[in-house]
């Protein structure tokens, strides 16, 4: 029988969580699955190592991460509060290990660059994953199957949202998800930033079951409270830092340029970068997403650094060997400016198109429930010991001054040279300030 | 004046050392350089990660590391030991620079998968190093000529340990340096492991220039005490884990065979590996070399997994998709055995020379100075309040026991197909246990 | 000349700063004085270690590490930041051992279970730290004078904050300063939570003197936000925790009782607890008050327990053995109800003058400059780039929900023995809830 | 039934092992007994907070530590290994309470300065312990009565090792004990040192119980090998430092003088130290012996500092103002000068019976079994996949190195006041150093 547990439970040492443990043949055959051992390939931050060089890990580590900590979870509730001790309230067991599929699997589909390359190409990691998952063609599909001819469909479902029972579906996705405490933590530590951190073992030993989802008890408050203030740092530290979007920009501009020059020189790109031709041609199919990586990417931006493009190699050149754009804050206000700006960075012989970018950073830390908005939050629940239930912003001023309070930077891109004696430039840039 | 100090000195979070602090133009333009910036391409630890994960770490951020401890060093060295204070012992303060410059530097000419590759292509990691710095077409070279026609020259010197400066060179290279230092700690870290550790604050407190090259204050002796100890426990613990060599193994026996084939399919590599031919034919540049890293060769690696060559695919995909060879301990005794199991090996299909490999790790943590043997060492120094110094074995026996005992495991390596009821196999193999 | 630096300087390890440095003669001397020594039997959190058992940690621990932070400040801006560089706003070099030896000396007059004490004896700690300083009965004032005559009196000008520096003041006694630092840091170390941590290493990089004091670098603004938001986290955490603030109660009853017990039996407390009388008769002087700490007063305890007085016995024993009253919140409508209470518990047999409390526990984490309040408070100034100051909290949302809110919490104490049965006390208590 | 498990079990925040677990009311009524309350007012590691001032933590805390690796080791030993699954070699879940109660209570039996009150009084602390546990007078003794008659006897049977089931007596005591384990991780946090520190989850992750005892899978030898490095480490770095050796020879002088002058002055000493006449007469009860803690002694030394016996006093008040013995290492051949120095001491008006002592520091890190010698020890044992066991130095040369090998320092101590221009004891001092 698949669903039994392994004999011998398998143990892998991991810098954040001490230990990953692997309990279930299914489990260990997705991780040694070709879909899951390609996120080795693909960092976790993008370009973000450029910047805090030490963040450098891949999307593979975070998967076992997100993995651990809904396993935790899992433990806990099968533990303390399984259905057949409460009913109404209570844990069903049967769903561990679609619990633990889908958070092993909530980032298979993520992709060389993800979100650059989404912007350029027209990809979705999100679509992308439900489909490795339920594509006869891989190996995750197959490993899937062999729990029930429902099983591949069902982890989808869980990935997307639709899954009727919301306590697996609040691990995997909610304001306070295994994703996001491993993402905080991980980053945090690879970064070497503090800020990230919060007490993980205090939320899993309060985290609490309920009808329509998952809750906290009374006495694990402030750890949450903790968690959404690290989610607040993170983006002001790491996530919103000027240099880690300069450098997305200009990978973004780079492949743009490549996506733009592709029906001009197609027999170029065939030679140098053959596996992007199916994304220049919008003919791409799982296969093909599923052959890129970061590397695969890095190595044709070399091909294209030595190439005949002369901006083309120009702008692989920057992003291989870290030449970010430079930046300035800017207000609704500055419009008028950044025209300026832009028409001097022409002048010097830069096209705008390639070498600026007006850039917004965005989060929304934490919001409670708003039936009217677009995007509808699953508010985090504080239990208490009568049974009663708040959300959590009525009950923490820190959380309160967060909630539905979204954090925003703006930024106007430009080429560092600007700053190297263009007095009108400098002129124009000195007023941002004002 | 290029040697002056920066206005705005740099800092870079790393998680390691907190900061790096870059102090000088100099340091921050080989930082930025194109040769120093393709190492965050290129994994410290090669193929590690296939099994301690978290270990994803560049050799870019080790030479960061090993530039920082460095500083430190010399900074101490500039206010407490400099030779205005002593002159027959002291530290020489218009050293720093160079000090500084060959720490960053000294792993510069890492290549893709090193360690694995120069087996294959002959090539010599610390030659290229030397090289990339005293090579007039490298941007590393033209930024260091900016200090003075020598410095080069000098820089490749201290690395080549033929710097006559003891003192500066010990720092580089020793059997404590900056080096060594920066990677036991780093790569606990990155792997999750806590054996690495060690007290490296107090090492640097007690670290102390001498005529010949640097000693450690008695107070400090347990704490070199300790890095030696950690020393061995990291060989045991991580370098010497048997899976890890298993995934170089099955990369060393995949670029073994795209070595062999190429003279009978040269068009096919030229298509699908067109940075490797210089390599095959044996005509590389330093060019060449530069323009590989690990994501290049996994590239050409994903090209091969879907290609015609059916072995090669077939070790291409072992490869990319993590599948370890299995292995058994040897001694001297077994060669027969070893004859019998490869036999059978190649009965079963798998050719023993890409499937099969004997395979011995080898480590000495520490020896004093033997001038009889072939690598002579610096034996480390502890300095006594009287001005005496004493050989660090002849007061530790932790010490004294690993002092000149090298650390070995010898393994015998096969497809792990080979264990799926092979029964003749299997008989052959309950012999090495006895 | 005894401000110059020690030959040698002195290195004492420590578990939150790594190391704390003493270079100067007079700072080792008044370490080594019997009054900071006396320090050592004096607990940091006086009752804490009931509830966070790890929490033993005493005043002399944290005296050193305070002047270790300030250490570290004042190294920063001898270094980057003196007058000679910056005569408007630069930091006065000879100002370094003045404010060295406030730090250290800040809390000197702290007594036994000080906070307790007071309430019961009348004693202030801030003005014995004074007395201390500029008593010429006391070594620290013998080792401070020979600085000059009027070092000591200067100490206490700035430990009272009426030193005409605002930078020394505020490197002593501000929102964000020595003592705070330190104390969060430890507090959390030492409790075992994780909450009190912040980026020390960073707020230290971006601090800066300016004309009026103290201010930080934008680059450090959400290293100082983290730092507030830790002071709230902590006290919710551990500060206001219920059962500290129980088992201080008890000790105050206890103490209460003593005094009120003492007219009527003297002579049984001259016996049993001779270096109380001069607080029970009101003629102390320092040096009795020096003769105390915690110790002693336990001493005391046990004899009280064993003693004939049986209610002073209970109290005693219930100290010492850890028995703490329990609690239930309370509004300002609970009034009535706790008066109904307190008839209840006097029923059952216990004097609610010795068994009860309402008790509020209220701290105010941060706020900006209010002329108009009572206790004028020094806001947090962050400098930009231009030169500019803004004040935290009008650039931290986090900040701004926490700016003048005081975070409070109220609550009612009784005999842990009202809770086994007694239905009517049960009742009344049900009704807070509502 | 009073050996079920609580309904709500009860944690405690540690710094060390993040949460003591209580489950047990049995557990939970111990910890809150008067003689467990007591163990807070004794500091785990006496003297040395004069020398590391952050060990200032209590037996109590250390005595909750041992409990829960207990505990976590009962909990692995009754998942994984119950006699239910092998009925040879496996674990009796009936032993759990047991275990868990023995665990606590180790180390219930030490009295303020214990090691070195031992010395003066002839007390000893294990058989105090043994008589708490069977004393009908005691509050422990009580509550262990509740769970059967003889639970009390095999309580202490476990503290002596001589219970007949050897996998609970060595869980308790042998040369890798939950006792050792937690004061090495414990004492290296609170002394803020790193050398203390080892894998625990490692090592708790391959313990298993055999037949005779328990041992560790092969994984786990590394992990076995650094804790046995560590205690080595924390020998030479932590309890063998002579500064804290000199300030127990200042106490147990102390003590000694103390002792020596009563008959002569008994009125004295009842008026001074009431506490410590029994111990003076040599009539002491279990009693007596549970109302002295340091606090106690402490502020007996306080009223001595004061009282007429002038060189009490002056004794006294070097120990309470830290002011300790100086020290000199002596080999066998060193005697003739230490008469020497005794007779320089002596005309220099300092008793040498009370201002000096020969002191030697000696542990032995590790031994085999070893049938021959006087204490015999359960020697490490690495279960190996095929089920034999080898003898853990055998495996290690970093164990065989320190196994038998008896780690000592020997130091002759006197007062600082001879190294002040004292010409003659200057120069025998010098000729200890050839």
């Amino acid at each position: 029988m698949y669903t039994k547990k392994l004999i011998h439970e398998k143990m892998f040492r991991d810098p954040i969580h001490n230990y990953i443990k692997i309990e279930y043949p299914l489990i260990l055959d997705l991780i040694n699955s070709k879909e899951m051992q390609r996120l080795r390939r693909i960092r976790q931050l993008g370009t973000t190592s450029f910047t805090f060089h030490g963040a450098e890990h891949s999307r593979f580590t975070h998967s076992l991460g997100v993995y651990e900590i809904a396993r935790r979870i899992c433990e806990i509730f099968n533990q303390n509060y399984s259905q057949k001790m409460n009913p109404t309230n209570g844990w069903d067991s049967s769903e561990t290990l679609l619990t633990l599929t889908a958070a092993l699997l909530h980032d298979v589909g993520h992709g060389a660059y993800s979100h650059t390359f989404e912007k350029i190409f027209d990809t979705n990691h999100e679509q992308i994953t439900c489909k490795i998952i339920t594509s006869p063609q891989t190996e995750i599909f197959q490993i899937l199957s062999k729990i029930s001819a429902t099983f591949p469909e069902q982890v989808a479902q869980v990935i997307q949202k639709n899954y009727p029972n919301p306590q697996v579906t609040q691990i995997i996705s909610s304001q306070i998800d295994a994703d996001r405490m491993d993402y905080l933590l991980r980053d945090a530590y690879y970064t070497g930033t503090k800020y990230g951190t919060f007490d993980l073992s205090r939320i899993l030993r309060t985290i609490h079951p309920f009808k329509n989802g998952i809750a906290f008890k009374e006495s694990g408050m402030h750890a949450v409270e903790d968690y959404i203030v690290s989610r607040y740092q993170m983006y002001w530290q790491v996530y919103f830092h000027p240099t880690i979007r300069a450098m997305e920009i200009g990978l973004k501009n780079l492949l743009k340029l490549a996506h733009d020059l592709y029906p001009h020189d197609s027999k170029y790109f065939k030679k140098t970068s053959p596996a992007l031709i199916p994304f220049f041609e919008d003919t791409f199919q799982l296969k093909d997403y599923l052959d890129l990586d970061d590397g695969v990417l890095n190595t044709y931006f070399i091909e294209w650094e030595k190439g005949k493009h002369s901006t083309l190699s120009e702008l692989a050149g920057r992003f291989l060997n870290r030449h970010p754009l430079k930046s300035v804050s800017y207000t609704k206000d500055s419009k008028t400016l950044m025209n300026e700006l832009k028409k001097c960075i022409a002048d010097a012989g830069f096209d705008p198109l390639y070498y600026t970018e007006m850039n917004s950073s965005y989060d929304l830390p934490y919001d409670f429930y708003r039936p009217e908005t677009q995007e509808i939050r699953t508010q985090i629940e504080i239990l208490f010991a009568n049974g009663k239930m708040k959300e959590l912003s009525s009950l923490s001023p820190l959380v309160a001054a967060l909630a539905g309070n979204p954090q925003k930077d703006s930024r106007f891109y430009f080429p560092k040279e600007m700053l190297n004696g263009n007095q009108k430039f400098s002129e124009i840039l000195a007023k941002f300030a004002t």
